[in-house]
């Protein structure tokens, strides 16, 4: 636990981001402050089988546990396992002081996340991120929710946990994919705010850092501040939060359009992300996109990913429900750790950068 | 609107509360900060039948508005209903500045409330409450909710309103019962806070006051300060906010064993307050019950409200799914005004001043 580091994110009330190595061998001591009475886990079904030794070491920090399993997925993020889970802790009995302690991705701490702000309005909430892009992105920030028919993340709350706790360690047993995919918004938190990320990353194969945990602690803490200090300038996303979103108009449309399963959400980022550097130079700003494009190859962004004809990609980011009006808002760059938002005004601008970042994106592949 | 006032009530962002004569005929005034492009009405059964005029003129403030019509009593307040209605909403195609209306009394305003939290992570909230218990405190301080099967109010959450609009004239359509139930949570803002309201009320047939409307106006206006001053020292209801349940740990009680509907909320309160006043005198307190004991014939409390042991009572206190571990707590009085919060450590004191509430409001029956 040398470089252990602990960050303060303030929402409604302040709480801790603890991120090291061994963080969760060493449990007991992070969580006195808390009722160990009595906890409800709510575990992805893959890391309770992958991880089963580490659940039964959280679990003895505890006089009782009872445990909910959710099937793997983002299928599972639906009203109907919100309601069983409700249910569970209900029948249960808990109180006001039972923790809820949400161990998995981002599936399982949206899910998890929103049960805990929902019943008896408001349980203790603890992350356990088990994810890469867990520990840098869902698990901090309050945002809890399920999805709908007509679209992701449409029911939920904003609610903050009492404490997050991302082990390094638990990252070992990722697939080389879902390892990769993390890198979607460390790249990103490199773009809007600390370039000292893409220097880092720079000449970099990033499936290699998989070896290297002091780096990865790093860079996953680097990213925790970053992200801490966004939301806490901003807990209910009415302004500056929205920089979060670099790359991400991009990306919901591209999932969307592929349909949710083909292509991994740090992908789409990815390729959400340079499209958004060319559409800055486009509206005046100075980006060195070559810090991000030298990782397509790392990424694994294939020739279908960029599959899309520009009319169907605006027309998907058009009928984004969450967005005001009948606008194009992005987040653009002056230069990387400049971030703006912007209404683009020339939809013939936003299909140039399209079809370029298609060209430079497949080229890269077909030499890679 | 000559005497109306707007209070100011600070959860997390202020919000103004409204009461007066004529707030609603007026709306258009008092919505111009709001977005009125389009708006999604959630509306009681009863009141969308008695109030037809009214919501036309409300629904003409917007450009563009939605019914959801909600069957009016207590068994709307479920997962089925809440999960329709934000199918509602997000088939509609609301976003974050489409304004959801809850118009009816304390069922209306937790569900819509719960509803309008939940969709987007949370669409602008405007309470109309419509009956005289929703005016002085469903409508305001936050608290959303549904029932579950193992109690109510179990699901839900914090979350404010923009705004409460508490029109005087509504309360015409209200029935007798109705009326006197919110007189239950009046009488409790008197006990706890503000013996002037016991002084007003001192004498009067609380029925007659239907037709002093200004009087009304004024008593409302009382209260709705005192629960605004409360709810703002504790929005989340960890400590100070308890002094609101003066009275509500034996109401509770009461209506799971005579099974809910079968008294209405605000007589088991007022049955409760008294039961209070003589444990709060037991516990070396000097409080003049004989100010609440006065209004049992208005309140009309019947025998057989009366007709619980005490063991039975006791054990459905204990088995309250929300307090804290296995005590019993309950918010006792130093003097009208003057309340605290008291672990009561004999059970015997409690089961006396039971059943001394039982004979002094039986006999008062029999004697009215």
């Amino acid at each position: 636990m040398a470089n252990k580091q602990t960050i303060k994110v303030n929402g409604s009330e302040q709480y801790n981001v603890v991120v090291g190595l061994d963080i969760l061998q060493n449990f007991k001591i992070f969580i006195r402050d808390y009722d160990t009475n009595k906890s409800i886990f709510v575990i992805d079904s893959n890391v309770n089988d992958k991880q089963s030794e580490l659940i039964q070491n959280l679990k003895a920090c505890f006089n009782e546990t009872f445990d909910y399993i959710v099937p793997a997925g983002e299928e599972s993020k639906n009203v109907n396992q919100f309601n069983q889970i409700v249910d569970f802790c209900l029948n249960e009995g808990v109180t006001r002081e039972t923790t809820l302690i949400a161990i998995g991705g981002g599936v399982v701490g949206d899910l998890a996340g929103y049960v805990a702000s929902s019943v008896l309005r408001g349980l203790p909430l603890v992350h356990i991120p088990t994810t890469l892009l867990a520990m840098v992105d869902s698990s901090i920030g309050g945002k809890t929710g399920i999805n709908h028919t007509t679209g992701k993340n449409l029911i939920g709350s904003f609610y903050q946990p009492k404490g997050v706790f991302a082990d390094i360690d638990v990252l070992d047993t990722l697939s080389d994919l879902e390892f990769i995919c993390g890198f979607g918004e460390i790249l990103k938190y490199g773009a809007i705010s600390d370039p000292v990320i893409l220097e880092i990353l720079h000449g970099k194969n990033l499936l290699d850092l998989r070896e290297n945990k002091n780096q990865m602690e790093s860079i996953i803490q680097r990213c925790v501040k970053i992200k801490g200090l966004v939301v806490t300038q901003d807990t209910k996303e009415s302004g500056h939060r929205m920089i979060l979103n670099f790359g991400h108009t991009f990306a919901h449309a591209i999932e969307k359009v592929l349909g949710y399963g083909k292509i991994a959400h740090g992908q789409a980022v990815f390729i959400g992300m340079v499209t958004a550097c060319y559409l800055s130079e486009e509206m005046g700003g100075n980006v060195n996109e070559a810090l991000l494009l030298e990782h397509a190859s790392s990424m694994q962004i294939l020739p279908e990913h960029l599959n899309i004809d520009a009319e169907t990609l605006i027309e998907a980011m058009q009928s984004d429900k969450k967005k005001k009006k009948n606008e194009l808002r992005f987040v653009l760059l002056k230069q990387f750790g400049k971030p703006f938002v912007s209404i683009v005004p020339d939809i013939k601008t936003v299909i140039q950068c399209w079809e370029k970042t298609r060209l430079i994106l497949t080229d890269a592949y077909s030499h890679s």
